[in-house]
């Protein structure tokens, strides 16, 4: 099968090499709006050879849209008509309602899969790519009954073959349970590091200190404001809902410090505790 | 050397384990409240033999208290009125500066070396010690020019024999910046595990979509209350300020939101992304 990923970033690369390399893929394009993003793509060995747009779509069995999901929601509707009916797109981006909304009653609608593969790092660009990077994780399914059966198919097999886990939500459901479990922890850790950077003006000392927990809390606030922007931007709504929640909850904790109600502090950290049953 | 441990959790167990299979002990003793933490100890080859906190004492070479910091304050002063010239006693405490205080002018107070070894999970009790915990990790030891010159040659022979980095700092400072960089990074963990668990009723959902971030952001939402209560309790005013700061940063975060001010989130994240440089 031939593949072309347009948006050869982390995502985009790591799935490059992981479709070559267990087969489903026979040849890997990739189109991306940097030529430099391209060359190293390429000498990492993430795809077999550059395209642009158009011709990318024109060979391809599958098409992967991996961009940020700003320029999805301008790529998406311009691929859906170029396509014919043997030909599958997918998309890996993290909002899809806005998206979804956009190409309601386009008439290749029944082409595009909208899927969710929730794995990723900290880092991002094609030097970031690992072809594990989406064993054992989640892959969410989107609206998936308007995806014709041969398509939906293909998706989930694609998915299946770099060893995911398919999950089906609709594009509602979906932005707002990321909103919860995803989108929140980023703001949550940009806005931790930009508090220890404001308050610790020692970066020696932070880095010094930094080994009891600080470093896995802030791993996110490394993340790549390009990719997470967009996101933010198109989940607005439900982001600006959760973030409402975790400020209450943390002004929770800080009324007890004031009133140094210290048993009420154990009983929070003890519901917070909760999440340890969940998480396994 | 033989070695007492007051306290047999993640950090005395996993220090007992590491120090007599490093060779600095060559006989271990576990004091503890919990006989079933004993028990397990002993099991474990955490540590030789129990003693009771008397015999402990009076047997040791260096005593290490390991117990939480609210245990400590109550501890080391009564330490103290039994040890003799020849012995050491050192701490693993998160906090120092109420307990420094209150030993400040005891008799014996120069063969107290205040220590802080940066190193811990989220998980707690013997059965969560690792001997490989402290390795390239920092030791931050306190006001240690208060100690006698042979006690801080022990103690941080000590914590160099468990592969630790040796830092300096006096009381105020060292509270001051744990509670910038660790005590922090488990309030804004904790209170985003309630925010999810408040807002996300699904617990299946939760863990379905947890691959992306969430999981490292709340890991130390798993920690214990026993032992992070007394560290609040004992760093409070620090800790006050911080998380106002903390809850600041995430207020900004808010009203760029509601301003769909995507520019200034945008190079908000660019700020937040500069903590990469400092923790690597």
């Amino acid at each position: 099968m031939t593949v072309t990923i347009i948006g050869i970033g982390l995502i985009g690369g790591s799935l490059g090499i992981t479709l070559k390399e267990n087969g489903f893929a026979t040849r890997v394009i990739g189109v991306d709006a940097s030529q430099e993003n391209l060359h190293k793509a390429i000498r990492r060995r993430l795809i077999d050879e550059e395209m642009s747009l158009a011709e990318g779509v024109a060979v391809a069995d599958v098409i992967v849209l991996a961009t940020p999901v700003d320029a999805m929601l301008k790529l998406l509707p311009e691929i859906l008509d170029r396509v014919n009916t043997y030909q599958t797109i997918v998309d890996v981006g993290s909002t899809k309602e806005l998206m979804l909304n956009k190409i309601d009653g386009h008439a290749n609608r029944n082409r595009f899969v909208a899927c969710h593969p929730m794995a990723g790092t900290e880092f991002s660009g094609p030097e970031a790519a690992l072809p594990e990077l989406f064993a054992g994780k989640m892959c969410v399914i989107v609206d998936g009954e308007q995806s014709a059966p041969d398509a939906l198919d293909t998706a989930r097999r694609l998915f299946k073959s770099a060893g995911m886990n398919l999950s089906r939500l609709d594009r509602k459901a979906h932005d707002l349970h990321c909103a919860y479990v995803s989108h929140i922890s980023h703001i949550a850790s940009f806005a931790l590091a930009l508090t220890v950077l404001e308050k610790e003006k020692d970066e020696q000392r932070i880095f010094d200190l930094a080994s009891s927990g600080f470093g896995s809390t802030v791993r996110l606030a490394k993340s790549s404001p390009d990719m997470w922007v967009p996101i933010f931007r198109q989940n607005r709504d439900h982001v600006l809902d959760v973030l409402d929640e975790h400020i209450e909850q943390l002004s929770k904790f800080r009324t007890l410090l004031i009133k140094r109600d210290f048993d009420g502090f154990y009983e929070r950290i003890e519901r917070a505790n909760q999440i340890e049953k969940i998480l396994k």
